[in-house]
């Protein structure tokens, strides 16, 4: 179909989607609401809802501490393969565990102690801000033996120096650690070519899956990635805070060790031993007992994507955030909106950025006024979340539309210039 | 009252139980069922279950991301400064987040570096196996640098060895820590006696509460604690993993630093800049994006114990634990039961310990055929925990009736010595 900016053609896009009938899987209250922020905090699905109302009367409450010999036990494991399909990782790979920041303290801390006789970690200043908090931290605690190399500057780069970052990685470097899609962004990395680099120089990768699993088809396996974190209430809809998920290529899972040795992640846990010795596999990753209320959430979410398809779900994403530039380029280029994502789309993953000078402003008056909920982040980039089980081209087209009525009766200018201060 | 074995007994007891009300303020599906098990998971508050699904639909399914400004950015300090009601910890000193692992894991790597100086860490063989275990962990992170000092031999020491615990504080010392109650059988150590000589050799202490809050009053402020961890999932009733707690002593929390510096403990977190700085207090010690679902249930959780008292709960307590060992002296005794706990109430959590040869048997008869829900310890304790928000008198009562059945009638025998490997 050739590109036009009619509501029609919205529409006749949304007819040839495969995909279209996901949508009522979700829990939507208000079909005037236009949520764009699904790359920040899924959707509720109806699944999942019905799911949690079961762990808590059925499982907690009539079967109490039983739960654990009846699913509990070994859903860390058994969510973890799971997502291991999404994410191009057989079995035995992936487990669900804590948040993405302890876990990125695990698979960092276990890379540094595979590569000790090295000195450097490679990363750069377009990962997310707390990735590097980690890797501050952890080299604190190592008495900052570490040089960290984060290469590219404090400022507004949307596509990564990707050549001085291939430069950056050398013999000594023991650990690239960088986020697959960059949340600002929105520009997706080459995790083959990035992890071939690194493996010639003799050092070990973590990707960060956080802003790219369940929107960018993944293959961790067949890049021979090392270490993995990602989140899941992202586009994988597990809810508020739900727990992250790690990868250990088998490869390493025998000379790999936590630094967080706990009892889930214990050999035989149940002989109280009072040595540690460390589970076979990924399982020494866990630590202490997982949140299972958290825990089923994501799996009933997730059993949602895996009916989908990652290729199917990757295409609609590719789709839809295509047409949305195309209508920004179209409509609201005029109004002084410069994309802030690479404009091709295998550069890219599920959401963009448009910048503009009353970026913030703007994001407000959606907000409040206009039931759109795109977000924020400084200086200028208001972020457009695009997640292909919920949302419809013509849902894209109302975003453009609120978006140019925003400034075109200059609604901003209801809102102050000054932030408030965050809390 | 003058102790009789009659039931007429119990009830009489029930009726002068103050709380005897909060009993149906708990979701109770099989009045049958006697759940002596609330030491290793509490049960579901109804109020907790309403919250649950309060939070699923109209939080996360209306407000959508927008959740994180209603309630659950402030969730971990807010829900902390609750359960530091319970704890004799005044506002600003505790939070809710991550396991009891990984916030042990944080707590001592930070009084490891406020004692950098020193070399060794005192515990004891009684302390939860997976204590030690994160403690062995973070010592071999920073090479093995630090001595662990475990007072006791892996045997089945009820009491500890408080003298030779003593003796191992000196000024080399950086780390005294202990199970608040031991989880086999129930020894409630003497906080403030032990702190106290801790400090006296320039020690920090970190103290576990898992198995004591909630059934123990316990003052961190009054014995001047350095740093506290505990679950919520026992005696506060949580839910299954429900997230831990951890108490940072107000003049520590200006130089304690968490090794894992994550966005929530990011002092301007949505400036998202590229450098760690820490957050004011006990914040920094939270890590990355806390589980909602599981910390608004310990919220509901812990406001029914608020509402009780923790006087009132530690008096009711002491008398169930009193009146079962009580029980067990009259009537199981000449059964072959050997009281694997302490027999003074001050000296004794909110779990009694019954040793018998065919403790795993009878473990398992009374869970299979009795409708009794204790558990077992190796090598020979079964587990009676008398959570006194929903056990009554006369339900500890009908548990002793219910073991003397299963020796009586060798029920036991009904199942195989050999325990099956727990997976």
């Amino acid at each position: 179909m050739v590109f036009q900016t009619s509501r029609a053609f919205a529409r006749a896009l949304d007819r040839d989607d495969a995909l279209s009938g996901f949508r009522e899987r979700f829990f939507v209250d208000d079909p005037e609401l236009l949520y764009v922020d699904g790359n920040s905090l899924g959707r509720l699905p109806l699944d999942t809802a019905r799911r949690i109302e079961q762990v808590v009367r059925e499982e907690w409450g009539e079967r109490l501490v039983r739960g654990w010999n009846g699913g509990w036990y070994d859903a860390p494991a058994r969510i973890g393969d799971k997502i291991g399909q999404l994410i191009g990782a057989a079995d035995g790979q992936v487990v669900v565990s804590d948040s993405t920041s302890v876990d990125l303290f695990k698979l960092a801390a276990s890379a540094l102690r595979l590569r000790s006789e090295r000195t450097k970690i490679v990363t750069d200043s377009l990962n997310f801000p707390s990735d590097l908090y980690v890797l501050q931290g952890l080299n604190r605690l190592l008495d900052d033996r570490w040089e960290i190399v984060s290469v590219g500057s404090d400022g507004d780069e949307i596509i990564p120096d990707l050549d001085s970052l291939q430069a950056a990685i050398d013999e000594t470097t023991a650990l690239v650690t960088l986020s697959h899609v960059v949340f600002k962004s929105g520009f997706l990395y080459d995790m083959a070519e990035i992890t071939r680099r690194a493996h010639e120089a003799g050092a070990l990768v973590v990707w960060d899956l956080s802003h790219s699993v369940g929107s960018v088809e993944i293959d961790l396996d067949g890049c021979d990635v090392d270490f993995a974190v990602g989140c899941t209430y992202k586009y994988l809809n597990g809810g508020p805070g739900s727990p992250a998920f790690l990868y250990v290529n088998r490869r390493l899972s025998g000379g790999a060790t936590s630094p967080i040795w706990g009892w889930f992640g214990q050999n035989r846990p149940f002989d109280f031993s009072l040595n540690y010795s460390p589970a076979p596999g990924v399982a020494r990753f866990l630590a202490g007992t997982p949140s299972v209320l958290s825990l089923v959430a994501v799996e009933s979410s997730v059993g949602i994507l895996l009916e989908a398809g990652m290729g199917a779900i990757r295409r609609k994403s590719t789709a839809l955030t295509s047409y949305f530039v195309q209508l920004s380029d179209a409509i609201l280029s005029r109004a002084g909106f410069v994309l802030g994502s690479p404009r091709e789309s295998e550069q890219r993953g599920g959401h963009v950025s448009l910048r503009h000078p009353e970026g913030y402003r703007i994001n407000r008056a959606l907000i409040e006024e206009m039931k759109v909920i795109p977000d924020f982040r400084e200086p200028d980039n208001v972020r457009f979340g695009f997640s292909p089980l919920y949302t419809s081209f013509e849902d894209v087209w109302r975003t453009v539309d609120r978006i140019a009525r925003v400034v075109d009766e200059r609604r901003y200018s209801n809102y102050p210039k000054e932030r408030p201060p965050v809390t």
